[in-house]
C-alpha cells in the first residue's frame, strides 16, 4: 500500500493505491458517516458495488444510485436525477458521496456532491487506470453538448482510495484509455518516467507491480502541478497536454464514440508536430506513434471538418478570447502553454490529419 | 456611498451601497473584462439593463440574458439555459456575470458563474431591499421540488454594488418581502437597531437615509457572520432565524405564492414561540405582530397540513439525520440553534397555525 497527501487550498487529503482496498474500504474513510450514498454506473456495480455496500453497511446507512455507463451519462439530466436521489434518500450535510467507477463517474458524482446543498463529503474509489489521472486534483464536471466539462467545479475530495486489483477486470479498450494519460504525465515530467512507460506492452497482461508504479508515478507528476496551481491559473495548463484537440475530436464525434484517452493520444501526436513546429522542439513522434500503433490505439479518424475541430478547441476552457491556446513540449518535462492563431492551425491540423491518413 | 470589504476564505470583496452607481458601473468594476454576461429577470431589465449595458458596452462586449421574473426562474431548466447562454456569447474564464435584479437573480447567476468552466467573476448589482441579505455571503444555488436552495455553491462575487436608486420602484410586497431580512438581522444583532426598525412605516414613502442606514447595519450584521463561518458550520446558521418554518411554507404553498420575506416573517414569529416554549425567552412576540399587521404582512395561511410542513423541515439543509434544526433566541441578539424533535414540533405548529387563525 502506497500513500500520498495532497494539499489543496481548502483541505488535504489521502490518496491510497494498493491492493484489496474496497473489502477493507470501511477501515479507510477518514470519518464516521451516517449516511452514504455509492454513485457507480451499471459495469462496476455489477463487479464492486456489492462488495463495497457490505463492508459499509456493517457500519452506516448505504444507498446507491446507478447510472448507465459511459461518458454520455455525465449529462444535466443524470446530475439532476442523482441529486434528487440524494434528497430522496435524505442525505444531509454531514453525509458521504462515493463515486465509485472510472473518470466518469468521479466527475459526475463528484459534481454532485459539489453542489448538493452547497457541498457535501466525496470520496473517489477509482475503477480504471484513466481515473488515476481524474481522480486526483480536485476537478469535477459534467459535460454541455457544446463541450466537455463546460459545467462543474473544483471541488478536492476527502479521499482516494485506489484499488488496483479492480484493473485486472479492465477492457482492452480502458487500458488503453487509462495508458494513454500515462504517457501524459511522462512527456510533461521526465524522459526516464516516460521511456519506461513506452516499453510496457498493453496488449499482454499487466504486471501488478509495474501498473502501481507508473499509478503512483502518474499520480505524483499530477499531485506536484495541482499542489501549487490547484484553480488552473498557470502551470496546472500543462496537464491539458494533448486535450486541446483530444477533447474536440471526442466532442465532434460524439462522446462514447473513441474513449477520452484515445482521443488525448491523437491530441499529443498533433501537440508534438505543432511543438516541432513552432518551439522547434525535437520530440519521439515516431517512437509515441509507433507504441500507440502496437498497442491498437486508433490513429485514423472518420473525415472530419478542420474548421469544426478548431471551433471546439475555441470553446475549451483554456482558450482566452476566443483564441485557441494549447500545451507544447520545448522538450520532454518541459510543457509551455501557447496560443495558436486560427490561420496557422488550419494548415497544422489539415496536414497532421492527412498524415494520419484521415 | 458606503463601502463594507467582505474578507472570505478564499477572497475579499467591496460592498458598495449607495446612490447613482448604475450610471457609473464602469468604474465600480474590480478589474477590466473583455466579455460580460448581465442576468436579469424581466422586471428589472425593462427598469435597469439598458443602463447597465450603455454603461458597460463604452468599455467592452457586452450581453444580455433575460429570465422570467419570480422565484420559479431558480430552476434546472433555467440554470441550464443560462450556462448554454455563455457558452453561445463565448464567455471564458476571463469573463465577467453580472447579477442584475433581486435574490433571486443573484442566486440563479451566481450559481451559473460558480459553474461555468468551475466557476468564473460574478457581481452582484441587486436591486430589492431583500437582496441586501442574499447579495452578501457567497451563497448561491437553485431550487429543487423538494427544497430551496438545495442544489448550490458557496461562492462570494467579486463585488456587491448597491444602488438605494433602484428601491424607489419596488411594489409593497418587495419592500414588506425585504424589510422581513431585515428585521431579522435586528432579531440576532442587538435591541436598539431591533426596536429602530420597528419604528418604520413601510406603508409610506421610505426616507432613502433611514433606508440606506437599516440596510448598512443589515450587511454589517451579516458580513461579521460570514466572516467567522462562511460555510455554515456553527454560527452562520443564525441567519437562518425564521427561516426553516418559512422555506417550508413558501415551498408547501410553490414558489412565488408568498414572497420569501412574507414567509420569514411568519417563521419569526414561529421561531419567537418555540424560543418562548424551550428557552423561557422573553421576545417581543407581540410588537413584532402588531408591526407586521399594520404593515400589512399576511398574517393568515391557507390551510396546510402539520405534517406536510415539518417534512419540508426536515429537507431543510442544517437539519441532520432527519431532525429539524431551528434557530432559537434566549434573547434578542443571542441566537442558538437547537434540534427540536418531531412531537413537540407538532405540537406547536398546530397550536401556532390555530394561534394565526389558519
Amino acid at each position: 500500500m502506497h500513500k500520498q497527501t495532497i494539499k489543496t487550498s481548502t483541505n488535504q487529503y489521502d490518496v491510497v493505491v494498493g491492493k484489496d482496498i474496497i473489502n477493507h474500504i470501511d477501515q479507510y474513510l477518514p470519518r464516521k458517516y451516517k449516511n452514504i450514498l455509492v454513485i457507480t454506473d451499471a459495469e462496476v456495480h455489477s463487479l464492486y458495488a456489492d462488495k463495497v455496500v457490505r463492508h459499509l453497511s456493517a457500519v452506516t446507512k448505504v444507498h446507491v444510485s446507478v447510472v448507465p455507463a459511459g461518458e454520455s451519462s455525465k449529462s444535466i439530466n443524470q446530475y439532476y436525477q442523482l441529486l434528487t436521489d440524494a434528497i430522496n434518500y435524505q442525505l444531509d450535510r454531514k453525509s458521504l458521496i462515493i463515486a465509485l467507477g472510472g473518470g466518469m463517474i468521479g466527475d459526475l458524482a463528484g459534481f454532485v456532491a459539489s453542489t448538493y446543498m452547497r457541498g457535501i463529503d466525496f470520496i473517489q474509489v477509482p475503477t480504471t487506470i484513466l481515473a488515476h489521472d481524474s481522480s486526483v486534483g480536485g476537478k469535477v464536471a459534467i459535460n454541455h453538448p457544446e463541450g466537455k466539462n463546460l459545467i462543474g467545479s473544483f471541488y478536492p475530495p476527502q479521499a482516494v482510495l485506489y484499488d488496483i486489483d479492480t484493473l485486472h477486470s479492465l477492457p482492452e479498450k480502458e487500458i488503453r484509455s487509462g495508458y494513454a494519460e500515462v504517457v501524459k504525465h511522462g512527456f510533461i515530467s521526465n524522459e526516464d518516467y516516460l521511456s519506461d512507460i513506452l516499453k510496457i506492452d498493453l496488449t499482454k497482461a499487466l504486471q501488478p507491480q509495474i501498473l502501481s508504479d507508473h499509478i503512483q508515478k502518474g499520480i505524483a507528476v499530477k499531485a506536484s502541478i495541482v499542489e501549487q496551481d490547484e484553480k488552473e491559473s498557470n502551470i496546472r495548463k500543462f496537464l491539458n497536454f494533448g486535450h486541446t484537440l483530444g477533447h474536440a475530436i471526442e466532442s465532434e464525434l460524439g462522446y462514447g464514440r473513441i474513449t477520452h484517452g484515445e482521443a488525448v493520444a491523437i491530441g499529443m501526436l498533433f501537440a508534438i508536430r505543432v511543438s516541432e513546429d513552432k518551439l522547434a522542439s525535437n520530440l519521439p513522434f515516431n517512437e509515441l506513434f509507433q507504441w500507440l500503433s502496437s498497442n491498437n490505439y486508433p490513429l485514423t479518424l472518420p473525415p472530419l471538418s478542420v474548421d469544426d475541430l478548431i471551433n471546439r478547441m475555441k470553446k475549451d476552457k483554456k482558450s482566452e478570447n476566443a483564441q485557441v491556446q494549447m500545451v507544447l513540449l520545448k522538450e520532454i518535462g518541459n510543457p509551455i502553454a501557447m496560443n495558436v492563431d486560427d490561420g496557422e492551425l488550419t494548415g497544422l491540423l489539415e496536414k497532421f490529419l492527412r498524415e494520419l491518413g484521415s
